[in-house]
């Protein structure tokens, strides 16, 4: 029984990694939509589960935890109603391959719209601030690559990003940690600074350095107000879509 | 299958109306959070449903559209694993009792969290303002009626209200028509604004009347996290808490 189901196709948002980012996310949802009313926003279904053990040092130590509640919210979200699935966690990239195997909903990839927005800008080499989980994944390597080449952090850059994503978890600013990071980045050469981590674009907020930033949570709310527009033109039933 | 299911209460949040609103709502309990790290925050589902039809217009028609959808998606966050439910929009706490019959999951009453907020603050009679249909539906004057006197809405009022409340639901500001309303509820004599629907804390933002709201937004976030929180410790079913 569905009472009023949308034209717009549903996003499924696997979340809570950490739950800043996935409000932020979510709010970039809404500030992408061309809305006039209730009715034009984008339909979601969101399983927001902060308890998800932390991805980076679950990559970094070769364990698979986090992959077996991410399955039983993709779960959720499928038996929910979600006809595409959105991540607003960089480092949960690592499993999405396997998430995709075990569901006929399109996955959206965060580093495939984060490089559409590289390509977009063209300020030469990108400097990527993560995790270091996403980084020895290689989540966003071989995706960035074509669009542009990749500075990766020198150790005390990456110990700035983990102090300013540490911050934001913890409900705290991590805006000067973020700066500083960025900063390292851009004397090094840097055109501009993937905030490759959904902390960082909110400890970015009004950093001076915001306009040489690149917020891959933007550009994944984008790809995501876009298929669910584009579905409701196309519906052809959602394992067509990849 | 659960894994890691979480010692918090996980909250169902039937959303979307509107979807700012929303993601309002989802950041202000993520503030409310006494958090240190991810895994320290309230789990949450929600089911984000911006189509339901306006909730105003239909308890003015004397109609019911809205309750249909409403109960799909408190079916969705039952079967999605909420231990209780919230919604953060005003005017369709009218379904409340009907919906509240249909589940054993507590439904927090938004009208219960502002009065209680309303008798911390003892600032003397509080200035209504909401849809037509929330006053109309009476979902405040008996609950807050015991914390303080009531001031409703003269039609110019109401017609500034409505504005603001339109102006956030189609992603612009609404700033200066809720600083009108308000500004003419403290002329009137309110003590503090009351604002009772869930676009009118998005508009009044950094107003200048900032600090004589009360945010029932805020309230109904609070509350939740109390509850999610005092469930770790007495966790006894949903269906012993009230």
């Amino acid at each position: 029984m569905e009472h009023g189901a949308p034209a717009l196709l549903t996003v499924g948002v696997l979340g809570g990694m950490g739950p800043a980012a996935t409000v932020d996310f979510l709010g970039k949802i809404v500030g992408a939509t061309p809305a006039s009313c209730d009715q034009d926003h984008v339909p979601a279904v969101v399983w927001s589960r902060p308890q998800i053990p932390d991805r980076s040092r679950a990559i970094l130590a070769g364990d698979d935890g986090p992959l077996a509640p991410l399955l039983d919210g993709l779960g959720v979200l499928e038996r929910a109603g979600a006809d595409f699935i959105a991540m607003p966690c960089n480092s949960a990239h690592h499993w999405h391959a396997r998430l995709q195997g075990r569901t006929r909903a399109p996955i959206l990839h965060i580093a495939d719209a984060a490089a559409a927005a590289v390509s977009a800008r063209a300020l030469g080499p990108v400097g990527l601030l993560s995790t270091r989980g996403t980084i020895a994944a290689g989540i966003y390597q071989a995706r960035l690559s074509k669009a542009a080449g990749i500075i990766l952090p020198d150790e005390p850059t990456q110990a700035l990003a983990d102090a300013a994503i540490a911050a934001v978890k913890a409900g705290r600013c991590g805006r000067s940690a973020l700066e500083a990071a960025a900063g390292r980045m851009l004397e090094r050469g840097a055109g501009s600074v993937l905030l490759a981590c959904t902390e960082l674009p909110i400890a970015a907020g009004r950093s001076r350095f915001a306009d040489r930033c690149i917020d891959p949570t933007l550009a994944l709310a984008q790809a995501c107000v876009a298929m669910s527009y584009g579905g409701r033109l196309t519906r052809t039933g959602a394992g067509t879509r990849a």
